[in-house]
């Protein structure tokens, strides 16, 4: 249905207008300037529009002109009973332009309300509300009040602020970068980013896909998609309200509730997504994407006329994790061959100030025949002799035909004004700065490794589904929402391996629960009220024999009364003491946007003080788990490097697995956690300590 | 002397030429350009170029023409022995374009080092060689082969690269950016950086100083003299070659040894100096820092007509360490009286789509008027109603004379460049990214705590000076260079805390010394070949009474035997056995440029896989060498937060003080380190376990 949305044959204006400066009135005219749309302006006080036939009411329509597409520019108060206008005139698409909807408060919340289910119960295909409008340059189509067209292009955007869509065509107008689809998302209420990537995903046009987006409408969803699009096309994401500051903002802005950015993050990373930290960057990868094949590798040749550029290119790359090449020696001798005897042949190659568009030519052409060079940077400067217009003449024409991405950096202002503006004119950008130049192409060596990268289903793990099904509907029918030790046994259902642990509601039980799970054990106390046991000297390790047993349960019971008087006290658990692992933890917290969200990290301080922790959304597959598991700074300390002993990985990442699909099973646990699970040397596997999570109300 | 270098009345040129493109014409031409400039171009081939007299030689320039400066032009070889016509010609400041000097081999290595001596022979100063020139905007002179000629301005820039001379002065000639100085200081083989900073740091019409650098020529003088400096004038140094990789193309570029980068970002905060991480950002900064007074503090107001900028910024606030401002309530009623209902009262200030200049107008100085802003970003986008020139004209004279830092963001391309250009010429940045804008924001903020902040001179610790330097002599007379334990009374020379440390050759001595120093003991290896001693079985804790004394002798002996028979073994170590601390490092480097670069971070994995450590260059004052202590990102672990034993942090700063001395006491200390320092309970100190060093052979 979407095909006419944006290839409409015949368009209504609802609310178009004569006067100037109104939106009613630049929507029509951006739609005129495709002369073989059929365009009918609906207004009920006049007849003609800029000549065009205007009727009262989208009913009043004759049936003939078969109306593909309404505008609707109207009040929001209005907008629908023009909807429902709409859908009895059959028409199946909509974009309401007009404000005052979810973003404006109660009231305007309730006419978005009702505008979604008038788009149910007719089927209407809806843009908006709240937004500029789409553009189409394929078909021609300029349904917005945008002053500026778009050029056509390769690049698909979507974006959820409508200024953002202005700043972004005012600057492509500048520059003649070209769109093949560009959509102000509004309000998202019917039509939201996830129609639009299977939109792009198909559409012949596109080859780059660029978002700005302030949250998603269906996350898992979303991540199911974007895994597969991103698969064919690059998807260059700038996702605002990262920070908390940043997160109010949002929700004054448009009332999209923001995920927590760890969430976003993990989630962008695992549906493939490239994700640019401003809206520079995204116009920046983008554009690269859409001129650049993908290098195969991450070794760049820099080619320079002046040294320091060339430095500092090289210390860019370096912090981007990109390589300098080094070259085969046939390319050093054959870069000798031409370049002056004080000229660099190493990479950064240095072709010195005079160099004109022959020498970069030479040079271009030699490095990029080097199999160890994967991507090219050209710098260049204005010296005194160089022929700007004719280098970017030389290079605008190589960068058309190369087998391998070659991205310029024209440095200075006035002089290299004239380079800038021949690359721009074959749609080839010249990036300000060296930095941005080798941020691109670490954007494009990214996504090489993203569409190269296989990608498998999370596999189900095996439990036994119906225990834990009655276990957490006997908790929330008895309302037990927070769980601890006593709660072990849904680890067992899920296979994970638990400590061995015994409840003890007297002395004399605890001694022979002792004895029966043999020496040393651990005593813990027993409480709903306690939370922070080792506070209330609640815990008590290493005990050998029945007196140390007894010992410790009668001070514990005296400290703990002390500390708390008016704890609850169900008794103790016994548990055998493990000793030789390293304690982990694996958590989860359901994300609003994106639900669970695994969390890895070693216990104690790194977690606590160094944040050092991995995130990824459950359901996970075995490589995201391992990956979880690797990507931690302190992962040589269980790795086995240095002297410190290996530590059993896999055991980890089966557990990681096992608990990704306990959270994928059963939504009505909020927040869970294993802490710590001991994870004994390689081979020995690892053993859950203690647990706690909450289940929903 | 440097007067008449920037501000000469008489200039000769050597090397003048009348061929266009050549430099010894474009030189010409471009001191043409001030009328009141008396130009003597020396040639022996021509009598007059460009209608000025020409000389053969510059010996042959009459006394009365009294030459303050020459410009040198002609090849390598010739220089030389042009300088000492120069000075024999009483000539006291040359400037030497010409290349192929230390940069171009063995050979132009030596003609510079017959400039230098030339240069001290006749009391010369000498910019150069290998340099584009110098441009004083204030006095007209422009004695360089620049393309372009700056404007005048107040940003003082200096360059270590000529090419980025010319990247720069082409960038501000296109938007009209201007400066005081422009320095291209090529070779710096007699004049460098610290000429330029104490002259930058006297010149009336510089404000900002502005730095592109490969390397200092002499770093703990550097420092000295930029701390001064900094504290009046603002200074933004871009340091390339911050990698190692960066660094390779350095030396292949000047053959300038490139310090470390750790020594460069040590140096350059105990210096003052806010370190640019690209030319952009140095020239984003200076801009800044050329039109805006100092903010007071962090808190920062953002105005916007288009939410989605609002939050990028919001993001990018948060990111740079920028807290949003919260308004008093008198501030959110005064906008609320102008603003439309619909717009956001709050940081970030929401003026919407259609507003016009007296909205922007009345935003800004309502927000400047709140205590609780330090500064303003205002963001602009080109939205159908948006009057861009308008509303930079409003923002250009309120900016001229905010109390407060005000920076722009006009967001777009097209629509945009009329209030770019417009706010140019007013000599104020557009940035052309919030990101941008923040940035400089930053910049600002962190140069006002620099500017602020009390600088002490390193006090100079006591030590038993004459004792360490007979033990450093004996040892460099013996030619021992590497050091352990058995050289721990360095330390006590520095009163710093030594574990007890008894040496024995036997096991008799072995169990006398343990007796006479009380148990419990640890017993360490001695021996010159083993430099791992946990590797061999060489160190065994926790001995108790003279019995596991014995034992432990004795199979520490059989083990180290073992394996490595042919280890010279001279008796063992027997230490005091420290339990209850926590271990840190205090480390030190001697950086080529920069000298005793000290090291602190906490033991074990924290300095090994996390790299958790600071950096500083001795002799640190007390408050850096407090700040290397609280800045790693373990400090809580030390400092007792959170049911962590709060360490003796007084008695490490004390002892990082102490071997900061030591080192500056002692250049002939290449490495050093003390690892383990145990670190007490608050109020019961440190404790050095062990210490390796290694003296210069």
């Amino acid at each position: 249905m979407l095909e006419k949305m944006f290839d409409p044959d015949s368009v209504a204006v609802i609310g178009a207008s004569r006067t100037k400066g109104k939106v009613g009135r630049a929507v029509l005219e951006n739609l005129m300037q495709n002369g073989k749309l059929r365009i009918v302006p609906i207004n009920p006080n006049v007849d003609e529009i800029l000549g065009l036939r205007c009727y009262p009411n989208i009913m009043d329509v004759p049936d003939g002109l078969k109306v593909d597409l309404a505008v609707i520019v109207v009040p929001a108060q209005m907008v629908p009973n023009t909807i429902d206008e709409c859908g009895r005139a059959g028409i199946g698409n909509v974009i309401v332009i007009s404000a005052g909807f979810k973003e404006a408060g109660i009231e305007g919340a309730r006419f978005e309300r009702e505008c979604i289910s008038l788009c149910e119960k007719y089927g209407i295909a809806m843009i908006g509300p709240n937004c500029l409008g789409i553009i189409d340059t394929s078909s021609g189509l300029n349904a917005s009040f945008a002053a500026n067209m778009a050029y056509e292009g390769n690049i698909a955007m979507m974006s959820q602020s409508g200024a953002i869509c202005t700043v972004t065509l005012d600057w492509a107008e500048r520059i003649g970068v070209g769109f093949s689809k560009f959509i102000s998302l509004g309000n998202k209420a019917v039509l939201a980013e996830n129609d639009f990537l299977q939109l792009f995903e198909k559409d012949p046009s596109t080859a780059v896909i660029a978002a700005y987006l302030e949250g998603v409408k269906d996350g898992p969803e979303f991540i199911r998609i974007a895994q597969r699009v991103s698969r064919s096309k690059p998807m260059i994401v700038v996702k605002s309200g990262r920070t908390s500051v940043g997160s109010r903002a949002v929700s004054s802005h448009t009332g999209t509730l923001a995920g927590s950015d760890a969430a976003y993050n993990a989630a962008f990373k695992q549906a493939g997504i490239i994700r640019a930290d401003s809206l520079e960057e995204m116009l920046d990868y983008s554009r690269a994407f859409s001129v650049c094949p993908l290098p195969e590798g991450r070794n760049i040749a820099i080619i320079t006329n002046a040294g320091g550029l060339g430095i500092l290119t090289a210390d860019a790359c370096y912090n981007a994790g990109l390589s300098i090449a080094s070259f085969e020696e046939a390319t050093v001798e054959r870069l000798r061959e031409k370049l002056p005897p004080a000229a660099n042949f190493y990479d950064p190659v240095d072709v010195l100030g005079d160099a004109g568009a022959d020498l970069y030519e030479h040079a271009l052409d030699v490095v990029l025949e080097d199999i160890n060079v994967n991507g090219v940077i050209v710098l260049v400067s204005p010296q005194a002799m160089t022929d700007i217009p004719g280098i970017a003449e030389k290079l605008a024409k190589k960068i058309q035909h190369s087998k391998k991405p070659i991205l310029c950096n024209f440095a200075g202002g006035s002089r290299i004004a004239a380079g800038e503006e021949l690359l721009n004119s074959y749609g080839i950008p010249n990036y300000s700065s060296a930095e941005r130049a080798v941020g691109s192409m670490n954007a494009l060596c990214n996504y090489y490794s993203i569409k190269h990268h296989s990608h498998e289903e999370p596999e189900r793990q095996d439990s036994d589904l119906v225990f834990a099904r009655s276990f957490i509907e006997s908790a929330l029918s008895e309302k037990r929402r927070t769980h601890g030790l006593e709660s072990m046994d849904i680890l067992k259902a899920y296979d994970i391996p638990v400590v061995d642990s015994r409840i003890a509601k007297t002395l004399p039980e605890a001694i022979q629960a002792a004895e029966n799970m043999g020496y040393p054990v651990v005593m813990k106390i027993l409480s709903p009220d306690i939370s922070h046991k080792t506070d209330v000297g609640g815990i008590r390790l290493n005990l050998e024999h029945a007196d140390d047993v007894e010992r410790a349960y009668i001070s514990m019971m005296s400290d703990v009364r002390h500390y708390m008087p008016d704890a609850v006290i169900t008794g103790v658990q016994l548990q055998k003491m493990i000793s030789g692992g390293k304690e982990v933890i694996i958590g989860m917290d359901r994300d609003p946007q994106f639900g669970p969200l695994l969390m890895f990290g070693l216990g104690g301080t790194y977690v606590e003080f160094l944040k050092d922790v991995s995130f990824a959304v459950a359901p996970v597959t075995g490589a995201e788990a391992k990956h979880m598991v690797s990507s931690i700074k302190t992962y040589p300390l269980i790795a086995g490097v240095r002297g410190e002993v290996a530590s059993d990985i896999d055991s980890i990442i089966r557990t990681l697995l096992k608990v990704s699909q306990l959270v994928t099973d059963f939504p009505e646990i909020l927040e869970f956690e294993i802490n710590p699970l001991m994870v004994l040397p390689e081979g020995q596997g690892c053993v859950a300590m203690d647990i706690r999570f909450t289940l929903k109300s």
